[in-house]
């Protein structure tokens, strides 16, 4: 599925009207509240059940929400004939456990990033979910921002020619996870757009980092090999005194920064590059540089999450997979569970 | 020598008086005129002649200076009985063979940066000149700028806190350079820092990259192990479509910003971090973010070149070792040799 | 009152729990929803009705707030003996007679800034209030942010030294009023600002300005001056292609940059100025620069609005007079309308 | 002259070799050497005697330029029979006698901006060339910057469309001027501009401004008004913690935003607007708001000035008039005695 049809879905899912899709929504903590807010405010979606440990939280939904059941037990959720969907906004290690038992429990998921601890809890996820016909989303809501849907779209019409690299760095202060380190944190966005913008697989990764303040590491650099010479890195900080959310992306005919931080003109492309004439030998290469006008494309403002959920929807009544399905889940992973033994190994060269 | 020793050298000089040091310089490209026009404005040097083998830079060093000599040979510099100290501004498979025959002649070395192409030729090169008491100065310049020169006041005083990481980015469109690699070309600014800021010495070496147009790198990332848990990594790119020099330093007190393309402003000190209690297990862990006021102090604004060079002169007539010695320049050099090796098996570790 | 009362006076309010003070709110537009939902959540007020035209205003609020009563009529506001305060958040030519009908039915008043159309309007009202001993307030939210009382902190401790000036640029492209020149719509903010800041009274206005699509004018700038040698201007645009909310305020010790839309250092405070020396003649002005330190102070990160209310609310259970009561509204109204003769003339100096 | 002439001159001039114009130049402080220094790298043009009152100003000529004569008394050069053209490159207030005496002894004049200190100088000396067809060029070097001329050309083609306002904001710290206040110091730069891009004569101007060090005001505010709604607006101020240079042009079609601080990227120009539909009423005004893509065009990288005095040559030898020629210096000067009247009465409207 490609861009654009993403962006058609919700307008499809709007006219079809095949029936509301009934949601229990697994985690009421930071992004929570967002999935709850977007599912109750589509028209084909609404949420039946929140479960969250925490009596605070639980408090904070009825305040909101009067008419939409709190239970501190997802059981309560896996088993209830009223809900079609369970969207599972938990830490990373409680993915696993929670969307088996909703597949089981015939419910299609949509299930936070990173998708997956590892590559076989994935890989039986997707073996479920296809066994069962239900449809897992996993949620790498960056390819849902206008932002990135204007970078693939200049990638897949040609428009930056052949990739040379890209180039991301996204560190700042906290916020410290507790059971993650700062690489299943933060690049698990940046992996994400890699997969979706990259035609090839990744060849091999390669991980350094180091931690503080407790094991995990709160300092961390990735770098990917892809084949024919596209090579990916990925800076990722938490102890970092400034927020940075710029990516850098090379190709043979134009390149591009994205500075997430701007509040307009986020994407910039500068119509510049190298000419390499290699033929009078090493000593006596002709270098030509161009430099030519930088363009700062409008950027659709729509919120990304919002899109993302419809097209969820939109691909649940039309029996669709979704772009953003389990696999692309389980390649973010793959990359992962390849930089933390990389990690682990103060950076050895890993295969994928 | 510390930094205030290093300030405070040109002024001692012009002082001493104890004779005016009388230079060669090889190379009149892109650097060399910038060490001559500073040779010639120090009160205690003066270039007597110049070589370089392009007839057009021999020309416009005639325009310039009526009264330098100007030669298409080096051994014209060598054998000269005129002159105390050769600087070689020349490619960097050059610099060996042109100190050696300049110490062997009993010519002091200016050399500039990196100092040779290997650890061999470093360490032969040491010995050599302290066999005849003479002094190798590396032209690491960014260490008589007023931005490194304060934050080595910064780390050395403390303010900072025990150091957690080193994070420099340092890209831009070109200048590819022919004989050498992105790393060897723009890394060793940030690896003479470093090797200038932090005591310990470097534990083990990772580098990537990738070449797109040739066979030289164009893109690499190269992270640095140290003890106690510090790393340090740095970001070297001849394809970005925008310039950038940016270096973070995150102490467990404070934090920094380095910005070397601010007009003002170049260094950010933040007050900002991290403060953990680990003591209730690691879901449990207590994070505290402290966040502060921001302080830019004024930055010394002086030719760094100038300085080196009043330096070196001091060096000599006061018979002292250069905090940037022939030992700094080799220094710097294990490391680029290790991220040599690294990054021809793309990301191995290697001890230096 | 000073800026560390006005902090308090939220904490204080929430102690003495002297009652609730029950609210009408008039005008649910652009800015209304912000001052319901503060009143909401601050302990001691609650909203008991709302007024609207818009039927769709008012659908907005009965599925957000089920337990407040809408109204199209504000005389049902204005009669209710369950109000004990009115919020005027209309248009500006609406505010007399809405404020002057709830001060005559006994309430207090909030009301949006600018507190009236002209000086007769706003001296009317003062002077009901303080004959039915009631209180007004004027929403000059922007002397409740944490960057203008960080401002105001700095210069009545005389950081700044002497103020020499205050310049202001606040552009951007819409939002178009109709009612309501682009001084009228932007320049209360500065206004209310300088008001807050200059102990001395202005003395004389000068604007100019020019209407390009209606007969309002879109760009225009105003200088305010006002005794010793304190100078101020505002350039307010509509139409200006990207947003811009930048105040310099120099002092004789130290000047200050204040940018509204940076995220964090939204002050910058130089150690910078000017020594003159005049004794030597006119040509022979023996000027010396001070450049030191660039220091950004931590700035409170809370909503202003929600701590404006909390201070009128407390004002009206302690029987405190307001900062920005009726006579700081009437000030600024006072140069408007001198602006607005002066503009009308294409820039003579009126006299406040 | 279009611009794309200008551009054109010092090509055709290097073609045409109709002889050497060789130079006198009186004053070598700040702007001095860098007219020498032009006119000795040109090929149609070489400086045969400079002066200055400074013996040190002088000491420096002599170490640069061996082959150019120096002098205290300007009167060497206004009878030196071996001088074509005179560059006067002195204070405002001795432009005129030194211009008028060159012209008196037949020489052509290039004269620093502003043309002279008051009207009726301007247009003597306008007078006395034209009698003894000698040419007069007034450096307003701006003119022949990349980022005015990609300005002009974009102005021209009318991709603004139709002008609405051109506002401009020039500060900094310093540096304080002895004999003129900080509008005749900074303003002449944007009145050279707008004089160069606005087709319109100014019809009435308004400046208000504050002294704050000496009897010269050191904050200046100026606003022309332009027939057919155009406004313009110059904020100069010489007690700036920042150095801000930003200037914003708008138009009916499109925006600009003109920073010549950025080192690329100076000009970005905006598809943006507001579309109105005023048959309504007024309070039933349909805005529209266009939002699209920023573009930054490449600038050229040129020193201004030597295309300028490249441009002087060319107008000598082929008798062309040129476009910064007296009647132009004399446009900007009558907007600063305008102003300067303004400015004493503290901004009245002075009709030019």
């Amino acid at each position: 599925m490609n861009p654009v049809q993403m962006e058609q879905s919700e307008e499809a899912s709007a006219k079809r009207k095949t029936g509301i899709v009934r949601f229990g929504v697994i985690g009421y903590g930071y992004w929570g509240p967002n999935v709850v807010r977007n599912l109750e405010s589509l028209d084909d979606s609404k949420v039946v059940m929140i479960c969250d440990k925490s009596p605070a939280a639980r408090k904070r939904i009825q305040n909101l929400y009067s008419n939409i059941q709190v239970t501190a037990e997802s059981e309560n959720i896996m088993t209830s004939s009223e809900i079609d969907a369970v969207a599972v906004v938990t830490p990373v290690w409680t993915h696993y456990e929670l969307a088996k038992t909703a597949l089981e429990n015939g419910k299609h998921v949509f299930v936070e990033k990173p998708f997956t601890s590892n590559v076989a809890q994935a890989e039986e996820l997707i073996e479920l979910a296809e066994k069962k016909n239900l449809k897992i989303m996993v949620d790498h809501t960056f390819l849902f921002t206008g932002a990135v849907k204007k970078i693939a779209q200049l990638v897949k019409e040609g428009a930056l020619g052949k990739l040379y690299y890209y180039d991301s760095t996204r560190v700042n202060l906290g916020l410290f996870q507790h059971d993650v380190n700062v690489l299943w944190d933060l690049a698990p966005h940046d992996l994400s757009i890699m997969d979706h913008l990259i035609d090839e697989k990744p060849e091999a990764i390669v991980a350094t980092g180091q931690s503080h303040l407790n094991s995990h590491e709160d300092v961390a650099y990735m770098t990917v090999y892809f084949p024919n010479k596209v090579i990916a890195h990925i800076n990722v900080n938490w102890l970092s005194p400034v927020k940075v959310r710029t990516t850098l992306i090379g190709g043979e005919k134009k390149m591009l920064v994205w500075n997430d931080l701007e509040a307009d003109e986020k994407i910039k492309i500068y119509d510049k590059g190298v000419n390499i004439n290699n033929q009078q030998g090493v000593y006596k290469l002709l270098v030509n540089y161009r430099s030519g006008d930088m363009w700062a494309p409008q950027i659709e403002q729509i919120e990304a999450l919002r899109q993302e959920l419809g097209y969820f929807l939109n691909c649940i009544s039309s029996n669709q997979t979704p772009t953003n399905d389990g696999h692309a889940g389980l390649r973010v992973v793959k990359m992962l569970e390849a930089a933390t033994v990389s990690l682990g190994k103060r950076g050895e060269l890993v295969y994928v």
